[in-house]
C-alpha cells in the first residue's frame, strides 16, 4: 500500500470528542489501497503483566474524494484518555500506522502511539443546539421592503424601478422586513442573518461609520426593538453582521487620524504606514482589499478590542440578538476571536458565531473561536455539478465527502451551508435561468448536513449578477414571484421539520454516483428511518434500478421534472 | 509523481509567520518524486487586466524524512496576506497543487488557492529571547545536596549510603543548592529547571499538599528568596515545576472531599464518579496513571482555575520566577492553559513556559498556550543512534529531518533538548557506561536547534536506570567525578557562548549521513560561518572524505576518541 498517503492530525481535523464520553477517529489512505482498517486502542496507564492492554475496533468505511478514502470509528474510552493507531489491511497484508511511523504489527511501547490525552469536557466541540434546527434566511435591507419612506435617502426612486448599482438607495428599512415578516412565516423559515444595519455610507453598510447607531435610512434603536421583538414573538432569532476587520472612512476615529495626523489618539487604532494619511495614489494605510474607504482596525490594540467587544456585547445586552456572523473573519487576530467568543459567550452562552470564510478554515475551528463558517466549498460544489454541469454526480459526491472529512464532524451539524449570498451571483442565475435546477440545487442543501440559508428573493425567483446585480429589490408582486419555486421551498422547509429523516440529526450517506449517467442517490438515515433522494441533473428521462433500496413502507414526498 | 502523498496544513504546522513581514512555508512530497518545487503566491486582492497578479519562486529542500522530501520557502508578502499553491517538476511533468486540488498549470482563480489571510503580528510565535541563550540544568532537590540537616526527614541515612527507592529520603534542599551554584557556574549553565519544591508527601514533590508553602524539608520562604536571589546575581534563569494535573491525596480539598463526601464544598475540584470517594479496589475517582495518591484536578471548574492562576501568578510575583515547567500538561485542558499563558504573560511578559508533553505537541504550540515541550523526540532518535546503536546515521538524519518539520520553526529556537531526566534512565546507562558515547551525545544535544538541558549529575558520570534509580544523590567528591565528562561539557557550553556559528541562532543541516560507515556530519552556519561536527558512533577507526567542506581558516575545535 502506498504509505506516504496516510495522514491523520491528532486534537485538530482527525480526533476530537463528540461527548465527554465518545471519541471520533478519522484517517485517509490512499482510493483503493485499503480493504480493512481497525483501530488499535488502549489507556496509556493500563498494563497487565508487563503488556500494554489494547483493543482493536473496525473502522468504518465513510466516503472517497478524488484521491483518498476516509475511515471513521468512534470509541468509548472508560478512563478518557487514549493512545491509539491503526492497522490496515491491503491485499494479502497488514501494516500498523501509528505517530511513529509503520510497523508489521502492532508495537508495544505505547511512546508510539497517537495520543488523546484526556477528554476534558471544555473542549468539546459546542455550537448552541438551537442552531441546528434553524433555517436561515439572509436579508439585504436596502433591498428587503420600504417600509417608512421618510426614512429613505434624497431622491430615492420607486421600488425597484431602476438596476441596482454600486451606489444607489431604494429605501429598504427595518420597519418594512417587520411587516414582511409574514412572508417569512410563510416560507417556514426561523433565523435571519441581517447584513449590516449600522451607520454607514454606503448601500450595504460595510462600511461603518457608526457602530452603536443604526443607521438612519434603515430605523432607529425602537424599530430595530421592535423588528426583533416581533421576531423573537414568532420564534424567528436574529443575526448581526459584525464588520470588525476594518471600519468605514468615515468612522470618527479614522476621520481624527486623517485630521490630526501622528497627533491623533487614534493613531494606533489602524495599521498607518506614514504621515499625512493620503488616500491616493495608493492608500498608505492598511485596508480590506485595497478599498480606501475600508481602513483595517488594529485588532491588536487594547483600546480598538475594547471598543468592538463593547460593540459586540452591547447589542446582545440591549437588543437580544441571537448570533453574530462576522466579516472578512480570516483577517482578523485569532487573539482577538478567542476574547470576543468569550466575552459574548458569557453573556449569552447559547449565542451563534458565524464566521465568514470562504477557504479551509480550520485554524477557526478547533471550539476556541467560531462555531460555524460560511459553507462555500459546498456553494461551489453543488453550482459545478447541478447549475453549471461542469462535473459528473460522480465527482460531487467526491467532493462533498472531501467537504465532510475536511472539519470535525460536530462542526458540520451548524455548518451554514448556502446557494448564494451578496457576494455571490444569484442561484437562478448561475443555473441558467432553469428552476428545475435550482429545486435540485435546494434539494442538495437542505439534504446537506448542517443548516440552510436562502438568500432574500431567490424563494420567488429573483435573478441577478454579482455584486451589484444580485442586490436587486425585493419583488413582493405575487403575479411577478415564482409561486412554484416558493412552494417547493416550503415543502422541503416542512419536510426538514417533519420527518426525522430529513432532519438536521439524519445522517447522509452517497449511495448512487455514476460518472456516466450523472445520476445522483443520497440517502438519509435517522432511526432507522431513511429517506432516499433520486436527482437526475441532465433533465432527460433516465431509468435506473432502485432495488437497493428496500423499504417496508414506501411513500414518495417529492417528486419533480 | 504521487499526488496523495503531497500535504500541507495552512495556519499550522506548515504555514506560520516568523515575523510581521515574514512568511515561512512548507510542503512535503513523496521521497526522490520531485526535483524541483516552486511556490506560486499573490494578493489575495491584486488584479491587473482582469488577471490575478502572482508571482513564483523556487522552495529550497530542507531535508527529508522516512518516507518524505521537504520543501521550505519564505516570501515577504507586501499586504502582509497571501494566497498560494505549489508546482513541482517530477521527471519531464509539472504539476501545481492547491486548497482545491491538482491541475496541469497554475489556475486562475484566487479560490482555489491557499491562503494566510493576514499576518497579524500577535500571531506571530514568540518566546522569550532569553531561552534561546539558556543552558538548563535540571535539579532534583531531594537528590543534590543537603545544606542544612536540620530540616532533613527523621531518620534519613548519610548522604548517598543507600540506593535510592521510591520512597527514601536523602535530605537534598534548597540551601544545598544555594551552596553548590559555584558548580553550576564552573559548569556555565544559565537556567536551573527544578522538580517541584512545594510541599508534599512524597521524595518527588509530585504530590503536592500545600501549593503555596516550599516543602519544609527544602527549606521555606526565606531560603527560597535567598537561592532564587542567588541564582539571579549570578546569571541563572529559575524554572519551577507546576504540577497542575492533579494533586497530592493530602491536599487539604481532597481530604475534605474525603470526610464530607458529596456535602463537601470542595466535592466539584475533583473527577469524583461517586460518593464515598474510595481508593480501593479501585479509585471511584480520576487520578494520574491510576495513582490514588494523585486525584486528578477539575481545571474546568472556575474556583479550581482561579486557585491554580493564582498559584501560578504568586510564585512571579513574589519569587520573580522565570519559568513554568508543567506537569502533564497535555491531560489538562487547552482552555485552562490559554488562560494561564495570558495571566501570567500579562505580569511577566518574558515568562518561559514549557509543557511536559512526550507525542506530537502541535495542538499546544499555536502560540496561544506554550512556548516550547520536552523534545523527547530528540531524545529518543539520539539515544537510538549513538546510545544503543539501534539505528544508522542516515536513519539518525531523517529522524531529525522527520522532527525539524513537525512545528514551525521558531518552536524548534527553543526547544527543551534533553539526553535524560527524573523520569527517564540516565544517559550513561543507557550508552552502556560509554563516555565516548555520552560525550558524542552531548555534541547532538549542543548542535540540535533550541535549548540544551543537562539533568543533575549526569555531567559528572551519574548512572541509573529508571526511576528511582535515575534519581541517585549528587555526588560531589571530585575524586568520584568524571571530571573529564565534566571539563567536554564545560567546552561546549563555552563554544556555544563564543562561536557564532555554534550559537543558538546558527543553522542545523545534515551534510552526510551514510547508513553503511554510520559516519554523520553535521553542518552548524551563522553568519557565513561554518563549523563542521564529525561523528563516527562505531568508534572503529575509520576514514572519510572531507573535500566537502573547503574553508580559508580551518581550526579544530573538538577532537575525541
Amino acid at each position: 500500500m502506498e504509505f506516504t498517503a496516510v495522514s491523520h492530525e491528532p486534537k485538530y481535523r482527525d480526533s476530537y470528542a463528540l461527548d465527554a464520553q465518545t471519541l471520533e477517529i478519522r484517517v485517509k489512505t490512499k482510493k483503493g489501497d485499503v480493504q480493512h482498517a481497525d483501530l488499535i486502542f488502549g489507556d496509556p496507564y493500563l498494563w497487565e503483566d508487563e503488556q500494554w492492554v489494547k483493543h482493536s475496533k473496525a473502522m468504518h468505511y465513510s466516503g472517497s474524494s478524488e484521491w483518498y478514502d476516509f475511515w471513521t470509528v468512534r470509541i468509548h474510552p472508560l478512563y478518557q484518555r487514549v493512545r491509539y493507531g491503526f492497522t490496515f489491511r491491503s491485499g494479502q497484508q497488514t501494516w500498523t500506522f501509528t505517530e511513529k511511523g509503520w510497523y508489521n504489527e502492532p508495537p508495544k511501547d505505547t511512546d508510539e502511539y497517537f495520543c488523546f490525552p484526556f477528554m476534558n469536557a471544555v473542549e468539546v466541540f459546542r455550537a448552541p443546539k438551537w442552531v441546528e434546527e434553524t433555517v436561515w434566511y439572509q436579508i439585504f435591507p436596502e433591498r428587503f421592503h420600504n417600509g417608512d419612506s421618510s426614512l429613505s435617502p434624497e431622491g430615492t426612486p420607486p421600488w425597484g424601478s431602476k438596476p441596482p448599482t454600486p451606489s444607489n438607495f431604494f429605501g429598504g428599512d427595518l420597519k418594512g422586513v417587520e411587516e414582511k415578516l409574514d412572508h417569512l412565516i410563510e416560507l417556514g423559515v426561523n433565523g435571519i442573518y441581517f447584513t449590516p444595519i449600522f451607520k454607514a455610507l454606503s448601500n450595504h453598510k460595510y462600511d461603518t461609520i457608526d457602530y452603536f447607531e443604526v443607521d438612519p435610512h434603515f430605523g432607529d434603536t425602537d424599530s430595530l426593538k421592535s423588528l426583533i421583538d416581533a421576531c423573537h414573538k414568532r420564534g424567528i432569532r436574529v443575526m448581526f453582521d459584525a464588520v470588525f476587520n476594518h471600519s468605514g472612512f468615515y468612522f470618527p476615529p479614522f476621520q481624527d487620524v486623517l485630521k490630526h495626523g501622528s497627533e491623533s489618539k487614534y493613531k494606533d487604532w489602524f495599521h498607518i504606514k506614514d504621515f499625512p494619511v493620503k488616500t491616493s495614489p495608493a492608500a498608505n494605510y492598511d485596508t480590506f482589499a485595497f478599498t480606501p474607504q475600508m481602513p483595517k482596525l488594529n485588532t491588536e490594540h487594547p483600546e480598538v478590542k475594547e471598543y468592538l467587544l463593547d460593540v459586540a456585547t452591547y447589542w446582545i445586552k440591549e437588543f437580544d440578538i441571537d448570533g453574530w456572523r462576522l466579516d472578512v473573519a480570516n483577517e482578523v487576530d485569532h487573539t482577538f476571536w478567542r476574547e470576543f467568543r468569550m466575552r459574548t459567550k458569557a453573556i449569552k452562552p447559547d449565542l451563534f458565531i458565524l464566521g465568514e470564510i470562504w477557504h479551509d478554515s480550520m485554524p477557526w475551528l478547533q471550539g476556541d473561536q467560531f462555531d460555524s463558517v460560511m459553507n462555500y466549498p459546498f456553494t461551489e460544489a453543488a453550482l459545478d455539478f447541478v447549475a453549471k454541469g461542469r462535473i459528473s454526480s460522480h465527482t460531487f459526491a467526491q467532493r462533498i465527502a472531501h467537504i465532510l472529512h475536511q472539519y470535525p464532524s460536530p462542526v458540520h451539524r451548524v455548518a451554514f451551508n448556502l446557494l448564494g449570498s451578496h457576494d455571490t451571483p444569484r442561484v437562478l442565475t448561475e443555473a441558467g435561468h432553469n428552476v428545475s435546477k435550482v429545486k435540485m440545487l435546494y434539494l442538495l442543501l437542505f439534504a446537506f448536513p448542517g443548516t440552510p440559508c436562502i438568500y432574500y428573493g431567490d424563494e420567488i425567483g429573483l435573478t441577478g449578477e454579482h455584486d451589484p446585480g444580485c442586490r436587486k429589490c425585493m419583488v413582493w408582486e405575487k403575479d411577478q414571484q415564482n409561486r412554484d419555486l416558493f412552494a417547493f421551498l416550503q415543502q422541503l422547509i416542512t419536510l426538514r421539520k417533519q420527518h426525522s429523516s430529513f432532519s438536521p440529526q439524519a445522517d447522509l450517506s452517497i449511495e448512487h454516483a455514476d460518472a456516466d449517467t450523472n445520476l445522483l442517490v443520497l440517502k438519509k438515515t435517522n432511526n432507522n428511518k431513511e429517506i432516499y433522494l433520486v436527482m437526475n441533473p441532465s433533465f432527460h428521462s433516465q431509468s435506473m434500478n432502485l432495488s437497493f433500496f428496500e423499504s417496508t413502507h414506501k411513500e414518495t414526498l417529492i417528486e419533480e421534472g
